[in-house]
Formats: structure tokens, C-alpha cells, sequence
């Protein structure tokens, strides 16, 4: 069984292959956080691409590093975008991350959530609400707050896990469902959800991360440590929501691995089926 | 006759309720502002949710709490999604601000905004221009910026608020006009005028204000009120429009409603007619 | 021959005309660094209008002063806006500039940069790659990171600017070719590239310059004199790239002319043909 130390290594190494190797992330996203998920992208070391018009999303999605589609405001464009972006990627082999936002009882994201479920993306990222309607369990939340706590939502996230996907639940405690087993991350900060994009752009960041390794439960557990450790640092100089902002971008770029193995409290369960 | 001390007594209250209620505020606005509106709300401790494509902006303005319109960037699909939020809204007594931005002689918000005129809407935001041509009485201003006084538009938001809305014109000294009521507000600071959405955000404000009470000339007047105040003490902080803007954020966060009774200038005239 | 000294005498004026002008400056740009775009332009003295859907483009563009076409995000009516605006444009005297993000392998931003092109803008702004690929001789690069170095890209840039325009190319050493000159300046910071829209906000300043004076040269030379250097001083005091994109906007508010001929590091090269 793999140990929190063996995540903890694996988000370190993680963390510098991002860096080291600047992978270009194809973002179709929201266009509420899609100037934010830039700049994380950016701060972290990859290379954000949003190409996002139906007719450049598919062969952009074969030479891109990792894809996240994102649901928040899914025009016309983007919907076709979607679409022909999954086909590049799963042609391709491109790692692609879905993050159905705000899912449950809006007919049109949730139609597309279910079909994009059904092209089995390597990745699904939510709060507890979605993850529950993305199961066909239950009708979502209030706009994009959850409204069942992320422990609700391990059914669903079992069930959605079972086709081969990572699920990565956002919350106060992130719980990550992989094959066997489920991973519990305990950092963070309250502020991540006074500012939009705080859950968004994780999406984003987890795309990075699958592009360095094939093993997804990791790069998905690393994303998520990262990004919730240098969240925390941020908040312990922020005076609001403000300064939370720009502390965290200048801290997920001068995060060091030791930070990683300092503050990162994970917790490890494997489940035999 | 409302008194200044009990506008402001209002204020203090509004501010309370909207952080304990989270209303939640759908958003159709332009995609300069989307990201600041959104932070603006969530500083408050509202919820912001941009529900802006046809099919789904209808169901949720009946469930919101409140409703923004924002002309700014009028996409085919923004135009038919806010029509149809208006329709949700009217049906489910959801209260709706529209802020007509930059109308008058561009030819489709223009008419949109008419279109939009005529069906009530609780509250009108606008720079005096924007206010005078919807009005019908002048050609508006240049882009986003007024070319005329706000005491030029009196005439203007009078004939407006005939009609039952209240109406807010944003200026060096805000004016609010509804019912028999003119309130000024003389706070604020020039460099909201130096971030863009500093006039844009406080439609959402005013759409979650609105939520908190149906009379809709106390939650106009606590929302340019806690704004302007907030925005007043960030500049003392701020060496330009960056630190300003961050600095806002962090404001409207940790406001307390003692800051609204030690700084708010508020004038109240009533008119008989 | 003009001396470098002409052109920070240039620039300083420039600087000041924007400041006492406020040129209104339509931009039609891509969705995630519209926001950035805008503040920008507020915190320099000019005055942003987002016009951008087709009906409304081209009026705008006979009253704005200066017009950005951006590619980055080319959605379906932004690319009709862009056309029609360029018809404004040119029947007024407006000056424009095209910005043509990631063009080479993508095809829709490709074929519209090219058609563009042949419609003679007043300045191209561009990274290396894109400046290559615009001029027909190459692919292009990897997203919006370029693949050449800057003066790989001075045949191409010599080419496009035989058609009258002025070409920038930005990097390490900005380069721009006008005329019978190269004009080449030593300014800036890597956390230009750390941010997005640090490219693309750019070629708005530019379009904000070049509404000052007929003589496209300088203003651009301006425009990037002036950006860069605001740079240079906004990294001197940040911790990464979030507090540098705060400092960056108050300096661009801040900045002395004196700053120009203290620290615009510019180097003239006059080319008989």
C-alpha cells in the first residue's frame, strides 16, 4: 500500500517536472475565471493555451500537454469546443480533466456533463454537489457552493471512480477517489472560496500535473497538495480576499518541495473490492 | 420624512443580512468585468453565479435571490439569455437591476435597453449619460465614461422612476432617485474610476442588496453606501489603481458597520408632488 | 538620423499626451486578458471601450481613437467584429493594430491574421514566432510562447513592414522595424511573461499611442518605452508574479518622464535601402 510519504515524494518531483517541463495546458473555461486560471498556470511554470473555438479546440488538443473543460458558462462555442477537443485528446492520448460546474438541475451543462462523462475523462473535479449529480445521484447544489459535505459524496465518487477516471472532491478536507484507493487532504484555506476561480482553477492545475506522469492518482494528489499548500501559506499573510489573490499567485510560483514535506498532511485509505 | 440616520442605520443592517443570507446574485455582464464582479460579490459574502447562456438563464432567475444585467458586452447569446432572466425574474418576483453601459448611440444595446426599460426593472444603474439615454433625452456619453454632471440626469432618472424603479447614478456624488425620495451619497474616490468594473460591480452589489428587503430605495441606498464607503477607506491605502483594487476587495470583506455610521455622507431630499 | 534621445524625448511626450488626451481605445481582445487589458489602459490616462460585437464595431471604430484586434480568443463574432471594425477604422483614420496571438498551426486565427494583413494595419504586434508566421515563413509558435528569438524574426518583420506598417516584436530586447529603421529596447522582465495579457496588453498601449501622433514609429516606440520601463520599476519591488502585477498597474499610473530618460535603455539602427 502506498504511503502518505510515497504521495508526498511524488507531488515533490510533480511539482518540479511542471516546472522543468512547462507543460501547455488547453483550457475551454469559464469566462469568470479564465483570466485567474491563466495566471496560476503561469505562476506554477506551465504554459496556459485557452483555445477555445470549435474548429482549432481538436487539433490543439493533440499537441497539448493536458486539457480542462471547465462548464461554468458553456456558450454555443464552447459546448461545440468541448466536444471536438475530447476527440483530439483521446486520439492523442492528451490527459483531460472535466470540472462540470454548478451541474444538477442547469439543463444544458448537465447534458454535457453526462455526455463528456461517457467519453471517460482521466480526471473529474468538483465540489461534493456535483460530484453527486455528475453520478446521476441527486440535483447538484446552489449555483457553484455545495450543499452536501465532500464525505456525501464518496458514493457517487466511488461509483464514477469505477470507470477508470480520478475524482478529486474540493472541500475542507479534499478527498481524491482513484482505483483502490482514497486520499484525504487536509490543507487549504477558507479563503480559496472568497475568491472565483479558487476551485476552478485547481481544474486547471490538475491538467498540468497529469501531463507528468501517467499515473493519475498521483499527479491528481500532487495538484491538489500543491495547490491547497501554497493556498495556505498565502492565507497566513493575506488581510482578505484581496490580498489572498496575489499572495497565492506569488506563492504557488516560490513554493519549494520542502514546503511540500512540511505542511502536507495526507491521509491514505485503500479499500479492497 | 426617512432621515439620513436611518438610511444609514439601514445600511448597517443590509450589510449584515447579506452576509448571513449569501444571497445568490445571477450575473449577465460583460466579460471585462465578470472576474471583479464576481470577487466584489464573494468579498461581501454574497454568492455570484454568471448563469449567461438562453437555455438556463431563465430557470435560474426564478430561484436567484437577485439579478444582474449588464450591457457592456451584449453577445447575441447574452441578449437572449437576459430577456429570458428578466422573464424568470418578473415570474418569480426575483429583483433585477439593469446597468445600460455606454448606450446611446451604439445601436444594439441601445435597443436592448429599451426593450428592457419596459419591463420594470427594480433598479437602474447607470453614469448620468447612460441614465439620460435611456431616458430617451440625449445620445449618452463616450464609451463608459459620462459626459455629463450627475445632476444633469435629475430630470432623466425622475421620469425613469416613474415608473417604479429606483434609479442610481454614479458620479462624484452619487444620486439616488425612487418614489419621492433623492438621496446623495458623498463618499467614494476617484480611483474606482480607475478600475475597470468599479461602476459595473456595483449593479451586482445593488442586485444583492436588493435581495434583503423589497424596498428597493433603502437596499439601492446601502449598496452605494457600504461600496462607496469601502472603496473610500481602500484608497487611503493604496498608492494607485492596483494596490487600490486589492485593497477594495479586502475592504468590502472586513467592513464593519460602524465604519457605514462614522464616514457615510448622506443627503435626503423629499419632493412632493 | 533620429537619435535615441529623440525617441525618450518622444516617448515622454507621448506619455503625456495620453495622460491629458485619454484616447478611447476599442478593443476587441480575447477573453482572458480583457479585464487586464482594460486596467492597463485606465492606469495609464486612456480610456477602454470593449466594442466588440459586429454591429456595433464598426461605428465604434470611426469615433474611437485608436483600435486593438487581438486573436486570442477568436470566437465566431469577434472575428466579424474585427473585419467590420477594420472598415471603420480605415474610412475614419483610426489607427489599428493587430495583435496575431498564436497564429501558424491554428486555422481560423491563421486565415483571419493573414486577411487582416492584406487590409495594411497601422503597427503589428507580435512575439518572434508570430511575427514569422504572419510574414508566411513559418509555422509559428507554441501557443503564445514564442519558438524564435527576436531577431530571427527581423526578415520577416522587415517584410511586413514594407507594406507601411510598423512591426514590434517583443522578447528579451523588443524590437521594432519602421521605414528605414530598427529600433531595438533593452527594458522589461521576465514576470512580463508570468502574467497574462502582459503581451496583449501591449498592443492596446500601443493603440493608445499611436492615437497621438501620425508618426506610428515613435508612438510605438513609445508605447513600449513606456510599458517596459513601468515594468522594469513594478519587479524591483515584487515578490512573484502576483505583486507584480499589482505594482505594474500603479507604476503605469506613477511613471515620471523623468523615469524614461533615466532608465529607457534604446538603441537606433538606420537601414539605406
Amino acid at each position: 500500500m502506498r504511503t502518505p510519504e510515497e504521495f508526498i515524494s511524488l507531488s515533490q518531483s510533480a511539482l518540479l517536472a511542471v516546472r522543468s517541463e512547462a507543460p501547455l495546458v488547453q483550457c475551454i473555461t469559464n469566462s469568470v475565471v479564465v483570466n485567474f486560471t491563466a495566471n496560476v498556470l503561469l505562476a506554477l511554470g506551465a504554459s496556459p493555451a485557452m483555445v477555445d473555438i470549435p474548429e482549432e479546440a481538436e487539433p490543439f488538443a493533440r499537441v497539448a500537454s493536458g486539457l480542462l473543460l471547465n462548464l461554468g458558462t458553456p456558450t454555443a462555442e464552447h459546448r461545440q469546443a468541448m466536444l471536438r477537443a475530447v476527440a483530439g485528446a483521446s486520439s492523442a492520448g492528451t490527459p483531460w480533466v472535466i470540472d462540470p460546474v454548478a451541474i444538477g438541475s442547469l439543463p444544458v451543462r448537465t447534458e454535457l456533463a453526462m455526455r463528456l462523462r461517457e467519453l471517460k475523462p482521466d480526471v473529474i473535479r468538483g465540489n461534493a454537489s456535483e460530484i453527486i449529480a455528475l453520478a446521476g445521484n441527486g440535483p447538484g447544489g446552489r449555483g457553484v457552493d455545495a450543499a452536501h459535505g465532500v464525505e456525501a459524496a464518496l458514493p457517487a465518487a466511488t461509483e464514477l471512480a469505477a470507470g477508470d477516471s480520478v475524482v478529486a472532491i474540493s472541500g475542507p478536507i479534499d478527498l481524491i477517489v482513484g482505483g483502490q484507493y482514497r486520499v484525504r487532504i487536509a490543507n487549504g484555506t477558507d479563503l480559496l472560496t472568497k475568491v472565483t476561480g479558487g476551485g476552478c482553477a485547481l481544474g486547471a492545475v490538475i491538467a498540468a500535473f497529469a501531463a507528468t506522469s501517467e499515473d493519475q492518482l498521483s499527479t491528481t494528489v500532487a495538484a491538489v497538495t500543491v495547490y491547497t499548500v501554497a493556498a495556505e501559506i498565502a492565507a497566513e499573510r493575506a488581510a482578505g480576499p484581496g490580498s489572498f489573490a496575489l499572495a497565492f499567485l506569488d506563492e504557488l510560483s516560490a513554493l519549494r518541495p520542502e514546503d511540500l514535506s512540511e505542511r502536507a498532511r495526507i491521509q491514505v485509505e485503500r479499500v479492497t473490492r
